[in-house]
């Protein structure tokens, strides 16, 4: 699929840099965030790495070269970097081509240390388009559709991650209790992923998890934040969780009832489960995502509660924890297909209504219908 | 300060946007990442933010104009937010001078949600060029430099976050025992950050804690991360750990014994230990920052053990993990003054000697001395 690209618009790399691309790419997640992969048009991708990165988790089957980001001594570590891809393309006879790559870091997922942004260089984009003597050309869009998809061995690793969840989910559940603070019960949930580097094969563990509980709950279609309030008998708590499993992501809500809520409590959380099981029986192959959309819509309109649920229904998730891609939403113009993993999330959320309600999650297209891949998450409730 | 920067350069406004930077001007932290100060050469700033963007926590004695990102039925929020930026220099009769920003968020703190970047649009630094008809003009220098000065109103916050570092340290030592693995500890400290959104007037809270033992220690100075090993008896492990409460970060590091350790590790933590606090003794207005590495690195290297002590001694904290601004390192330029805080993290780590140890402290720089803020942290030793 990248030398297709490389191919039809006859460039002499693709260069990915951002920690998503590199995950999407090389199922590899940098603990710097800093490390490049120049794919080449001869099919020898090289990995440019910093001289600080770990090296047991670095990819096996492809070239590296490092770059003295992160030692004392050297002055100008970025200027080596830029040299140093320069030159690649120079043996390779490949410097009369332009090069591609996204140039924006916004919407991308974090590196390991999600408490900074990676030091990039300020001429970071400057210095890439200088690589090759024609400089850069803009193939966004076809790259920007790699997030679309969902490879095998992608989806290998987005089960493990929907596994992690499973026990966010349990965790969540059990803390759900009137007494405990939307912080507590955050940090509960938060607790018991990152414990998972425990088990074989997790190398990164974490999770975001965002709790909003009876009044807080009446803003879950604006934000997501939790706050030190107490849950108390007959409220609605909301559950937002991105996930990321070593690189892998997951996007799951849940909605937990406190002790006895009402009637109206009950229809309105029944309606929003009704509406996303709707939403999730049209999923496959070949269907507009626009069609998926307008009838999860409907349904909420219909109930009366349509002012109430004014976010698309479902975004692409798995590199991020919002992939690139045309969503389910009323005015989208994509159509499913295979591989690809989106959410299904329908929510309603008011003032007026004092609760807020969404249940979501994450669903893979299969040749003729769909995985719910955090479906075994039901059998915690 | 600021008013002074317009001044010099004959600018008609500076615009605001990486998240450390609406702290540092504003004392706020966006929560979608996409808000926008522009201060005017009139001195009547306007904070213009997303619709979606919570209202409890924007700043109150400053204008505030929205603008329509997270709106369904809005295809372009950007184009709109730009014209409305344009509209307000026009009016202002300021669109005759150009403008300034920081056009690279590398290096910069998350907002809210840490879990992804701001969906930022890629033309972004394009798009704030062309606010004025005069373009854009480079005061990187003057606007980096406000990184290095923390106000009184600054260091209240950072007593906050220095104060809940202590309750992290606190746990780190309680949880630092055999038979505990990096990830447990790891995640008992962030519990408990988290859970300080109980306390009164915090709004965020999160820790990013890593855990190093034994073996994985040697690493310590090229990189840290936490896995799923088990602390050992005789084992040293090291926590390293960025801290954000309300926007305001700290860094601390502390390294623990486990059980019974050997005199030759015993040895090594007193340098280091001794190594700091000679390095935090030099801390005033009018010392070189070089000279203070120098003192401590000729400590450790007249102990034997230079080559394990590759890296800076300190760097500027509080904004960010790691804030913009000369550092205590060999060949550094800067000089002390009144109201800077920077970290003192003598560390020594190798293969050979098969250990890591480092100690970190944000150290306060008054007018006549300093203040350890993390100095009460030692009380829960």
């Amino acid at each position: 699929m990248l030398q297709q690209i490389i191919n039809e618009h006859h460039l002499g790399a693709l260069i990915f840099w951002r920690p998503d691309e590199l995950v999407m790419t090389l199922g590899y997640m940098p603990l710097w965030g800093l490390s490049f992969l120049m794919y080449t048009a001869d099919d020898k991708p090289v990995l440019f790495v910093p001289e600080l990165e770990p090296e047991d988790l670095l990819p096996s089957d492809i070239t590296i070269q490092k770059f003295p980001w992160g030692i004392m001594s050297c002055p100008d570590p970025w200027d080596d970097l830029f040299n140093q891809m320069k030159l690649l393309l120079e043996q390779k006879k490949l410097n009369e081509h332009t090069v591609s790559f996204i140039p924006s870091i916004g919407g991308s997922a974090p590196c390991r240390m999600s408490g900074e942004q990676p030091p990039l260089p300020a001429n970071l984009i400057e210095a890439l388009n200088g690589i090759s003597k024609k400089g850069w050309v803009d193939v966004s869009v076809d790259l920007l559709r790699l997030y679309s998809y969902k490879t095998a061995s992608d989806i290998i690793q987005l089960k493990v991650t929907h596994q992690i969840s499973a026990i966010a989910v349990q965790t969540f559940n059990a803390n759900a209790i009137a007494g405990k603070t939307e912080a507590e019960v955050a940090a509960a949930v938060e607790y018991e992923v990152s414990k998972s580097l425990n088990l074989p094969h997790i190398h990164f563990a974490r999770a975001w998890a965002m709790i909003q509980s009876g009044p807080n709950a009446v803003w879950g279609g604006r934000y997501n934040r939790t706050s030190g309030k107490r849950l108390e008998n007959g409220e609605l708590v909301m559950m937002e969780m991105g996930i990321c499993i070593n690189g892998y992501w997951a996007d799951i809500t849940r909605t937990a009832k406190i002790g006895n809520v009402t009637k109206n409590q009950n229809e309105i959380y029944d309606l929003v489960n009704d509406a996303q099981k709707l939403g999730i029986s049209m999923m496959r192959p070949g269907v507009k995502m626009s069609a998926i959309d307008s009838a999860v819509r409907d349904k909420i309109e219909s109930a009366g509660f349509g002012e109430y649920f004014k976010h698309a229904l479902g975004h692409h998730v798995g590199f991020r924890y919002h992939d690139f891609g045309p969503t389910l939403s009323p005015h989208s113009d994509g159509v499913l297909e295979e591989g690809m993993l989106l959410t299904v999330e329908p929510g309603i959320y008011g003032e007026q209504i004092k609760m807020g309600v969404r249940i979501e999650d994450n669903v893979l297209i299969t040749n003729n219908g769909c995985i719910v891949m955090s479906s075994y998450l039901d059998a915690t409730n």
